[in-house]
């Protein structure tokens, strides 16, 4: 379901054109989770219109996938959505791409050697993913994130913030950085860039802590290419599909809603999204795993056999399975 | 699209409750018209609720059948809907039976040898379908209407009337008859049963006009059944598949849509309806035609390729067609 408010590369063009995406999404939804998705792309722009909708069509539906909601109704519309249904409600443009991320960078650690409760990451890009990204790294016991947005570094007591903001503010950046996304990307261990084009260069990345690690997945063009940080980089994964280590969230969706189903899921718990990232991360062989390799293929069609059940078994454990 | 507050012989039950019809008429447009059609059921009772609810998923879709809404709120919807709306949007259980009554009757006329204007029909219950075959029979030239509810015909200033019945009373029975279903169908033509099981007796039928037309819709259980109108009425038609003539919407719906759709119909008007009734009726063959067969096999599937262009044809003719 969009609203076709924040289509990926593309911005707020409409219900009309959010479509074609929503449609490749439900194929996806099919073809990899056996998941019957139906695409809905609906005249609503606020929250509490987006709400409505959704709940007066829940009926119809097992669970609801929101997609390409711009930042930040999108953070208040799922939460209200999760606690008013009895049905899975994900944002995947949130969890999906935070799922796959923290997937890719458990799997560079073992690269790098580097410990998660080490690390400092800066986030480029506090919108849906960002904001996603940050919680989900803070719930994997990270040591600390800093976001950074247009305006700068995000910490308590900035100016220009909305709630999702000052959330994060409240939540990361403990030493309270200051300044450009250059300035708090020195001596940082991970950059991970959910943003735009070219934001950062070379000299960035050199400026980082040792074995750096760079997640650059603003798509089409990413926030600096890989040829640019060859020799730089310990770890480079971008959003392409025509570079090393995509991290797409076509290796998370799929399996986390057949899971969800499967289990017969009122929610999808912050459990079944770690459990979802350890299956994608394990995914991968010792065999397997190199500098070019920390996430698998977005066509390994056994990554979905994987991930569907792990997430069932977190659902249940968190105790989120319907009684009747 | 169905609130589930009127569905056939269950009555108001709910969204859920609702699903199976609704899957089964996608089963329907699909199978005899080609058409994609998506189940959705909704939490909205209120006609303000629905019409918001379909203003805002329209974009989704070519054309919005509406389903099992119960009546008054259904006029209202349907007239807003079409208003604010640049696809067709169409609700079946007014228009579906209403175009299906109206091809039974004229093939029942050709047996019966009587004339449309000089017909007086009698219809019991004046809800969604009732009110809409009393506008399809007035637009195709009928002598006159007379409505009948559970407090008896319905004539201008009569108490107990909603919006729906007042429009009814403003447009038949001319002559203000009153009194109970008994009463008006003394010498009456026709008798259009859409109300439910055995209202009417043999008796009320002798009491009919020579060559008595007897449409008994009531499902599962008809107004009167065939077994007692056994030599009385020169044609009876049921909604039931077990008896001959089985006035049934799956004879127009399929093609009405089929035919909006392939003509980038912006809506469905009166003349689109009459044009579906003409090619239903005509459809029966004068070789075929007796009075065990007024209307078509449901299972007939050479009716949409007659109806469906017939359709769009008067789509064009009526000037209701996308530009861009």
């Amino acid at each position: 379901m969009s609203n076709g408010t924040a289509v990926l590369g593309l911005g707020d063009i409409g219900p009309e054109g959010a479509m074609p995406v929503m449609e490749g999404k439900a194929l996806l939804f099919k073809e990899f989770g056996g998941v019957n998705g139906f695409p809905i792309c609906i005249n609503a722009r606020t929250a509490d219109e987006v709400v409505d909708f959704v709940q007066r069509i829940a009926p119809t539906f097992g669970g609801i996938n929101l997609e390409d909601i711009k930042a930040p109704e999108c953070f208040e519309i799922e939460e209200r959505l999760r606690a008013s249904l009895d049905i899975p409600v994900f944002h995947d443009d949130q969890h999906g791409t935070a799922v796959v991320t923290l997937a890719a960078l458990w799997n560079s650690l073992k690269i790098t050697g580097k410990k998660m409760e080490d690390l400092t990451v800066v986030i480029a890009g506090v919108g849906a993913a960002g904001v996603a990204i940050g919680k989900i790294l803070l719930n994997a016991g990270i040591g600390d994130v800093i976001g950074c947005d247009r305006v700068g570094a995000i910490y308590t007591g900035r100016g220009e913030m909305n709630s999702a903001k000052e959330w994060f503010a409240a939540n990361t950046n403990s030493s309270r950085k200051m300044g450009t996304i250059s300035d708090v990307m020195k001596g940082a261990d991970v950059f991970v860039g959910v943003s735009g084009p070219d934001l950062i260069t070379p000299a960035d990345v050199r400026s980082m802590a040792k074995n750096p690690i760079v997640f650059a997945m603003a798509n089409p063009n990413p926030e600096i290419r890989p040829e640019q940080v060859d020799g730089l980089a310990a770890v480079m994964a971008t959003g392409r599909s025509d570079y090393p280590n995509q991290i797409n969230n076509v290796l998370a969706f799929p399996g986390i809603f057949r899971g969800a189903l499967d289990a017969n899921a009122t929610d999808i718990t912050e459990g079944m999204k770690l459990a979802a990232a350890i299956a994608i991360a394990e995914s991968v062989t010792d065999a397997q795993l190199s500098p070019d390799f920390v996430v698998p293929s977005v066509f390994d069609r056994t990554i979905v056999e994987r991930v569907a059940p792990a997430v069932a078994a977190a659902a249940v454990k968190d105790g989120v399975i319907r009684k009747s």
